[in-house]
């Protein structure tokens, strides 16, 4: 069975040493979190998923979820104990409004909580993770009435929360979508359609749970242009905020799925069910992209936790396992064997993991400071610039962390032989849980898209400007010194190739689009590629002004730094060339060639 | 359902157009092969293919198979019916010797029927092709006796066969095995212990298991010197052919995997079981070897197959489903939206996979016809030249082409978006069963050790010349014609990667072997490019030379040839730039600090 030990040391340091938490004081719930309260919280998290979470992974894989005769959906056995846990941590809404009943302490908390929770149940995870992106977008869009009526219970937990996107025949496209909403005179809505991959949408964990629905209104536009976007509880709830009575949602059926058996994966029937308008009329996908962002980083955050979880058991295992000797002279001449942890192919597959896990773990945080300072700075030049961040950098974590974290459970699996490949060991649950992640929230090709489409080149190029414009200071303020070269020289390198690459775009995907959708998956991986090797500059100079206590820890920051610069980094160079080889070898042919 | 067709057309291409079989008439049994011959035997097993075993797919994932109380195995509904029309179909044997009642056709042809098979159904497959390897370790090592007591039935697949290496303390590292031989006076040994993973050990398709054993005679030395070959019938086989008493063989368990459910993988015990040694005492592996070479390229086969199977549904899909616009303006203008093979990035994930499919087809072939000339041919010269290249190319072609063939199943699914994550579609089975092929025959890590470790410097340099020779050549044969250079002058390029490459480890692991070792996987990889390079320009020079009937699938071979040099062959660069890294930055922190 695996075991998981949340790095919450490594999240300290890159919080107080590489990011300056301190520096933040400004901004409102930033001053609540101190060292020793960051630390606390941390530590508290990570009780509680190393314990509570952990050892029920391989049981929701095992039980999954059951869809019962009346329409109810059973969790597996221990959820619904954990989930009391989650709620009694008030772990929901540590970064919510107090108003609402939350913490108010910085997201970038929660996303380092959702990462050890994810990390040591996945499936388990999105029950409470879901609840926060419905919270996220009642807060941005809905009535200061539905605010009231619906936070308070979600952020406590008591509520759930879902996303109702997907139909059968629409998912990237919504424009497709036919879910209907009629408005009654009461200024509620009837909303009736079937919603596909809803996750949670059903489940025994909670007393109601809260469906954010998109549907066209009656007479609204055909196509994007005609969505709006509802709250639709699965029980009616009074103006006293008491439960009545059933509204008209069911769970039609849950999916047969790869992975994230714990987590209920259903079709839902909305039959004439009540529901009522967030935001404006046919503004819905706008709504939607809000909820959408968060939601994206926190897909992104997954990827990253299943790689560190992979990662730990295969490392455990490859100090454990004897098998051959070093091709450089026995190791341990007192075992049979030596412990395949002395081969370099192992050890390429560890530092490979560990080389990503640590540097993407920065780039969440970083990514999800600037989230902060969007909500909550009183600046709004330092809103707009963090909000830039945010816009660009989404895509680009989603992406990556969950193409690179579902690699690294398939090298991790990979180092247990044989043994990886049967379900006791656990580790190919990973490979099946994380391979969700790539797809759902906008599959990583929408993304890559996304980023190419729509995001270089928003506002005149402005958040891609700011973002070579940081990256390119730092390498130039570093670059004189010798310790640092090491990492700033080849990070200058790769930018190169990512300024080329954006360049490549400017001069052949105008007249030609087709050029930039050949190119984005390319794209949106060099991309990653320099914003981790960017993340690695940052780690190394933190990492080399402390010395005495932890040493052995921080020198360990600087090999793997150096690991990352020779052997991933490199690789933006073939990105480069297969962007600039464009769109014209992979449109040639006829579709009915395929 | 996933369905299936059988790339019938370009085997024959393959054969005739690009490797001129009709060249091979020399050769016992290739004078048999007539191009009407091998069409109709390459039809007939597709037929098999398309209609029994790929309907069988999903059932044999969904059943599994059953161990049941009395010990027996019982495979999923349907199997059994199956495998009696391999048998009466002879496929078994179609490559085995006629005094053995086999066909004597090439061998060449059994990879081509083994591809198709292991598309429709690989759990399926195992079972035949289990036995196929054991009649070809036994036509290699065993006495006339024992061939002629087994042979037989297993060549008609009466009898089936399997592989009994892995214990659960070893894998890799056969030097640590247990399993005991104790000699009788009547010539037989008395087998005892546990082995593990063990395909097709026990099951309800045949009446009798011939079971390769690797076991330590009483007294060997210990360590890999010390470990002989037997073979041990799951049932006594009696002097005049029929079948005696049960033999100390039983199933323990089967194990539950991540994949291949329809396929038994078994926990046998040895408990006193008599078994006759094959070959000579203490020289187990060299003879278990000569399986395992025969085995990988099956193994690299089954990665072929499952990428086909799952790019052919991929194609299907991106036709059908519709989603988005065409981002160079709408393509069909009477659907709501249009299919997503519009889309470049989809496009991009179809190219690559085929791309990858008709190469590898062709490195399959190539080298199967040299194992022909291995075996076949009365030119030692001949021989010694075809078994070098088989030596160099089956780590290749068993390392690249099942880590290309599981990412490409990925990317498969992926093109499905949420839809390949459910099980109904089957996409997300051929991910899972496509998985194994990187673990079982020699982790794909052992595979690169063995390329880097053994082959490259076996005689002097040999078989590594001899490629880099008959490439180079090739492409300074055709590097005048115009219509060649898109191909042969990006290969070129690699080609010299690739002697960089070499050069590389020549300099600086000898004295330092983890310099080796650190870049066998990147060496393996990009070998496998330069590889599949010069079988584009095989291709793209044939395909050329046809037109008239078929010109546009002749037409599609030029334009994913070029697909191949713009997109695929750019990355041995990358692999190059990581193999001269070295081994430092991997091996510098203790054990301790993983």
């Amino acid at each position: 069975m695996p075991t998981y030990r949340a790095p919450v040391d490594d999240a300290l340091f890159l919080l107080n040493d590489v990011f300056y938490l301190d520096r933040y004081g400004n901004l409102p719930g930033f001053a609540d979190a101190s060292p020793d309260v960051v630390e606390a919280v941390l530590r508290e998290a990570a009780k509680l998923a190393e314990e509570t979470l952990t050892p029920l992974n391989r049981v929701g894989d095992l039980e999954g979820c059951k869809h019962n005769v009346d329409g109810s959906v059973t969790t597996p056995n221990g959820f619904k104990d954990a989930f009391q846990q989650v709620r009694d941590g008030g772990w929901i809404g540590i970064s919510a409004p107090a108003e609402f009943g939350g913490q108010g302490l910085p997201a970038t908390l929660t996303e380092i909580v959702n990462e050890f929770f994810s990390s040591a149940n996945m499936a388990f995870s999105m029950y409470p993770g879901l609840t926060q992106g419905a919270i996220a977008a009642l807060l941005a869009h809905a009535s200061p009435e539905l605010k009231k009526k619906y936070l308070p219970k979600m952020v406590a937990g008591e509520w759930t929360g879902t996303m109702n996107l997907t139909e059968p025949h629409c998912g990237t496209d919504l424009g497709l979508l036919r879910t209907k909403a009629v408005k009654q005179a009461d200024g509620s809505y009837q909303i009736s359609g079937t919603k596909i991959f809803i996750s949670a949408g059903e489940h025994d964990l909670a007393d109601n749970i809260i469906h954010l629905v998109l549907a066209r209104i009656e007479g609204a536009p055909a196509g994007s242009k005609g969505i709006s976007l509802f709250v639709v509880p699965k029980v009616m709830v009074k103006d006293d905020g008491s439960l009545g009575n059933e509204n008209g949602v069911s769970c039609g059926s849950l999916e047969h799925k790869m992975g994230i058996h714990g987590n209920s994966t259903c079709v839902m029937n909305y039959d004439n069910a009540t529901g009522w308008l967030i935001g404006e009329e046919n503004r819905g996908l706008n709504a939607m992209f809000v909820m959408m962002n968060e939601a994206r980083l926190g897909v992104g955050v997954q990827g990253l936790a299943l790689s560190e979880v992979a990662y730990q058991n295969a490392a455990i295992y490859a100090k454990e396992r004897l098998q051959g000797r070093s091709i450089s002279g026995v190791k341990y001449k007192d075992k049979p064997a030596d412990p395949i942890i002395v081969h370099p192919d192992v050890r390429r597959n560890l530092m490979t993991m560990r080389a990503f896990n640590e540097a993407a773990r920065a780039l969440v945080m970083w990514t999800a400071l600037k989230s902060d300072v969007a909500h909550r700075s009183e600046d709004e030049k330092e809103r707009q610039s963090a909000d830039d961040h945010m816009g660009l950098l989404t895509p680009v974590i989603k992406g990556v962390l969950t193409d690179q974290g579902f690699a690294n459970a398939v090298l991790a699996q990979q180092i247990f032989g044989g043994h990886g490949y049967i379900a006791e060991h656990g580790m190919e649950q990973f490979v099946r849980d994380a391979r969700i992640a790539q797809i759902y929230e906008g599959a990583n090709g929408i993304q890559a898209l996304d980023l190419v489409g729509r995001k270089i080149g928003r506002d005149g190029g402005r958040a891609l400007m700011a973002f070579f414009n940081e990256v390119g200071a730092y390498i130039k303020d570093n670059s004189a010194d010798e310790a640092m070269k090491p990492f700033v020289t080849p990070l200058g390198v790769s930018l190169g190739h990512l300024q080329q690459a954006s360049m490549w775009f400017m001069q052949n995907a105008m007249a030609k689009p087709d050029n930039a959708g050949a190119g984005s998956y390319d794209y949106m991986h060099l991309f990653g590629l320099v914003a981790l090797g960017y993340m690695w500059c940052r780690i190394a100079e933190a990492a080399k002004a402390k010395s005495g206590n932890g040493a052995a820890a921080y020198n360990a920051k600087l090999v793997t730094a150096r690991f990352f610069m020779e052997r991933m980094l490199p690789e933006t160079a073939a990105h480069l060339a297969r962007i600039q080889s464009g769109a014209a070898s992979l449109m040639e042919l006829p579709d009915e060639a395929f």
